[in-house]
């Protein structure tokens, strides 16, 4: 789904309180209408735009009451920054997904996330809670909800720590992009060139690629590569490649 | 700020647009007006609007031209899911964070998150880049292009990797959560049921701390609390915490 649709959903206090709601247990309208203050036909209103958007469905019991559930899981990100404003929205990723492939980050103590797809989760049990060191003997079986309940209190925290990183992660590349800018000098467009230069030591060696990258016109892209390869920030790289200049 | 308030002025495409526009460059009214094709009526309340959140202020030129640019970096978190409705907003964290506290994450070959405090960040240069394992040799002069884009592109990676991890966890939460709440059955009430163990297993040891950790009413935890410890799924545990019974 695309992000700025989204963001136009959110952004409206009576739908996000409908979707607190309904998080917590599916609901009709009357229920909804009731618990919000709102009108009837105000909320149809919005579960409408909601439903159309898929993320909430609603079923029928054998009362004939419908009943309104929150259809996916969903995640959103946005980013505003002297650098740039980004939003991405995104489902959850499969448990299979590997991600014993980064290469920056190692994931432990959290079932799942480090074996990859071999599907041995008997990691529970790690000492997470600082001060409660003894929490393991826990077994896997998937009804069991003392290692369910430990699994799950890791994944929390896991969450917490991601959200710190990425918080980290945020500071440190406005950090290095005005310092790389500040370095560049270029009339205004230090930002411009300062991503452009990121790209290409990045690996992006065509016009086509950075322009994608960086999300600025070619013909912008373009004077911007040949400014840098001028001023001996950037050079050729083979047949039609650029690297960052090492002296540079 | 608060992540509604938040949500409520991203909720608007050319509040987005005008937030997209000045994070290339700061810009007058003019030629925010021109760029959108919106009167400057109304680009002015969008900027009023703004600059009231913090997230854009102004500057006035010598030629008294008034410049708007955005004031802080900022990032927001939305969950949508069958268990729950969440948004947060947070300011990018201090260089000086000490990622090497989390328990559960390990960030590599990026300056800076590996050392803690300690100011020693020239670890840049690690083969980030597939098929490119001979970018070292870099030094960590702050003026140095070479590195500078290094670590740029490095960052941008481990963001990255950092969302992937994200969209992984935010799965495996819904699926634990899914599995416990389905062996915890209590009449449309699991959940909360879940939540509730979840947090008990994560170490809160008292009705306050579980009704802010779950965010329902004081009385409806209680009862929730009273039921887990008839049906044995927690226990006593000093005294007057609790823990999940281990045969549970």
């Amino acid at each position: 789904m695309d992000s700025g649709a989204l963001l136009d959903l959110l952004g409206n206090e009576n739908r996000r309180r409908i979707l607190r709601l309904l998080a917590r247990k599916p609901c009709y309208v009357t229920e909804i209408s009731e618990y919000l203050g709102v009108s009837p036909k105000a909320v149809i209103d919005h579960l409408r735009r909601l439903e159309e958007a898929g993320l909430v469905e609603s079923r029928t019991d054998e009362k004939r009451r419908k009943y309104f559930h929150i259809a996916r899981n969903l995640r959103l990100e946005v980013t505003v920054s002297r650098h740039g404003f980004g939003a991405k929205s995104a489902y959850p990723a499969s448990r299979d997904l590997d991600l014993t492939r980064c290469h920056h980050l190692t994931i432990d103590g959290v079932a799942d996330a480090t074996g990859g797809a071999d599907g041995d989760d008997a990691e529970s049990g790690d000492a997470t809670d600082p001060g409660d060191g003894d929490a393991s003997e826990t077994s896997d079986d998937p009804g069991d909800i003392a290692s369910l309940a430990d699994e799950l209190a890791e994944l929390e925290d896991l969450e917490r720590e991601l959200s710190l990183a990425q918080r980290w992660v945020q500071g440190r590349l406005a950090d290095v992009r005005d310092d790389l800018a500040e370095t560049l000098e270029a009339d205004g467009h230090e930002g411009l060139y300062a991503e452009v230069v990121a790209a290409v030591a990045d690996g992006e060696g065509s016009i086509e690629a950075l322009t994608r990258r960086v999300d600025a016109p070619a013909e912008v892209v373009e004077h911007a590569v040949g400014d840098l390869l001028e001023r001996d920030v950037l050079e050729p790289d083979g047949d039609d490649g650029w690297r960052v200049t090492d002296s540079a």
